[in-house]
């Protein structure tokens, strides 16, 4: 498919990199708090798709990773969105304990990166 | 560094990927709108820090890319934050033209994965 009608389509046709994975980013849907940044192989979209729970392509384990399983952190997918090139996803959704990363933070992103005299620093912050 | 020293690091230490990028995640400050997905080298999270306005590592071109450097559109970056694993940043910003797509759109996300009794489709947003 050329890159225009990857942009203009109106179906899905997900454009996997080399390794066979789309970048997926996940959104709180109600925050708007970016929660965290995962992989995600074609079985991992289909079964976002099929069960409304995050799925993921867990690149350290190389397997098949139900959000939450384990922890209890899954999180229902309300909206899922692809970019212009179909290469990255965009999952909008509800966590069921309020968490998303595996440190227990609510987001993983919880250090911001700062400029001191003494060079960069990251800055934790409250979550 | 181990995993848990980069999770606990108050220093910024990025784990850039074999292909020596992370991925980059631009929000819209405002709207609390996911823009668009993109990648970094160290030159261009470096840039980023510097000048305060997006850089990235154009994988296509094989080159820097100031976003917005012919387009217009540029991101006056408000916040950068960075992930528990430190391989993904998250770039809070402020757009100068209000859009962050090639396309046009406000967003690169602007099509919503919709599952019919036809199959999987994409419906356009409103952007």
């Amino acid at each position: 498919m050329s890159k225009a009608d990857l942009e203009n389509s109106t179906i899905l046709a997900p454009r996997y990199g080399k390794d066979g994975l789309l970048t997926a980013v996940v959104q709180d849907t109600g925050s708007g708090e970016v929660l965290m940044v995962a992989h995600m192989n074609q079985q991992a979209l289909d079964r976002t798709i099929q069960t409304g729970q995050s799925h993921f392509w867990s690149r350290s384990r190389q397997e098949l990773w139900h959000k939450g399983a384990t922890s209890g952190d899954t999180q229902s997918v309300e909206e899922i969105r692809i970019d212009c090139d179909q290469d990255a996803v965009l999952l909008k959704v509800s966590t069921a304990n309020g968490r998303a990363c595996h440190t227990g933070a609510r987001s993983c992103f919880y250090r911001i990166v700062s400029s001191t005299t003494d060079g960069v620093v990251l800055e934790l912050t409250d979550t």
